[in-house]
């Protein structure tokens, strides 16, 4: 890895007032995301320029509406990283379409990690910046979640994650865990691990074992 | 009623500049706008999560646009109510679903006076920014109105109030009163109270009568 | 012309740093872009408060999307224009309706004006704030391209712009070339000419030529 990349991925750490090692997580996180977004628009017979802008709602979505909800400027608009992140990802989709089904394993879990190092990062960037525990967990939940909604209003279906799946949910329950965490005074690295060791497991869990929340009946059927 | 709860809605009467009473409405209000989406999000088989967002989306996504416009941040950041308030909209719904089409006429009175409400406290809190008149009116309308269109994108049908209902346009209607009530001195509860009352007004002649404004001709019909 | 509108127009055009003749380009823009959408929903028979609100999303739509990113209020709300020529534009396809297929081609030419000046507006307003270049070129497109974006939510169909048409990457060859002018030491007057010129041949001859960018095929079809 070239020194400019090192020193790219810390300076990106320093903002984000986290390791390198989460830095790569997020490039990977924001990746998988980006991939969601980009099959799901190729299913609809997209171009590439619209393919790209929907991988980008669903990677970088969640944490722009968060970030508009904070009152500061998207933390995209600083860093291009993003754009370049979700470019590779339209192109890996060119080059390796016919196989990502068969990579959908891989990337369910890399999405996962994704989902639960943007909520940790939704969680800090609130709390740094003075707001009570339950409006941290919810940026946190938006932080992840928003963009696959985004992304749905984009491709013209009902969102996924209202209907089906333990998605926001996870995010909740991870930043209760970190709400915990702190409370009880561990540091923030030990929150911030024990927090994404909690979104995967539910999420992998729920997935693996089709937990789902109970659905709401429609009047007209009564 | 509790110490706890009188305390809590006097501190939102001071936020929002508002007597006790208004507040009372305005949780009545946000209760009868998440139940509108609520009651659509089963319609479409949401879970409970799914309709318990778009409940909110429903009853504090006019604000939440608001406040990105005026830039502040959203007023329920600091305010956990209204997420209890929708909460407690989803578990009605569960209890009493088969009911709800009776309730009806009960909740669209108090869905008009969540409207009119809303629409005021817009005004009121664009006025106090020091912007002209006619944003203010706007941000009324933003206020009462967008969380509807946020409903409808997100269980991706047409927004009803593009289409039908006089709505949008009652808040204008109240916006130009408290206006011309403001200009012509009347003290700020006069002003509300007058601008409640003809959105109020106007929305249940519309819906009696069945107003409705001209609807446009599509050219590949001619 | 009135004294009223000129000063109007020069205060305008101080607020955007551009000369009169650019405001009368623009006031011509917001209104072709209004006309598409009071158009499309026309088609989808709203009412004519709808096709205002629809007509001002697309026209402004992009611009307030890009103020929320730099963290300013949106533009129109001290400037009223934008609203009463979105109004017009309604009474426009009221009035002239059945001829609007004629004028197409003149409005094909608006559109694209508006288009192109759009882009560079937003260009100009984010370099002005500070940001770096790629950050500019983003905010250009989006004040030119997001506004049909929200057009198509609203109206519930998938976005145009993603699957057809030269459209956001003509904003990017325009803000590229904006780019490189500029920093070859150009007039920003002729950096921005250059820019427009270079978006509306792009956008002219994609459309006479049928230029697409290459459509991204589904998994299920393999």
């Amino acid at each position: 890895m070239s020194d400019w990349l090192i020193s790219l991925l810390q300076e990106m750490g320093a903002t984000l007032r986290l390791p390198v090692s989460f830095v790569v997580i997020e490039f990977v996180g924001t990746f998988a995301f980006a991939l969601s977004g980009i099959r799901l628009a190729s299913a609809k017979h997209f171009d590439i320029f619209g393919a790209w802008i929907v991988g980008m709602a669903t990677a970088i979505g969640g944490g722009t509406l968060r970030d508009f909800m904070l009152g500061v400027n998207p933390f995209w608009m600083t860093n291009g990283i993003y754009f370049i992140c979700c470019a590779l990802a339209v192109v890996w989709v060119m080059a390796f379409g016919k196989y990502l089904i068969r990579q959908s394993n891989t990337w369910f879990i890399f999405d996962t990690i994704g989902l639960a190092l943007f909520n940790v990062i939704g969680i800090e960037k609130t709390l740094n910046m003075g707001f009570p525990y339950w409006t941290a967990i919810t940026m946190g939940s938006i932080t992840g979640a928003a963009g696959g909604v985004i992304r749905d209003v984009f491709i013209n279906e009902v969102p996924l994650i209202f209907r089906k799946e333990i998605y926001a949910l996870a995010c909740v329950a991870g930043g209760i865990v970190y709400m915990l965490c702190n409370m009880a005074g561990m540091s923030p690295e030990v929150n911030a691990l024990l927090s994404i060791f909690t979104v995967m497991v539910m999420r992998i869990l729920a997935v693996k074992y089709k937990w789902h929340l109970p659905i709401l009946q429609g009047e007209e059927e009564k």
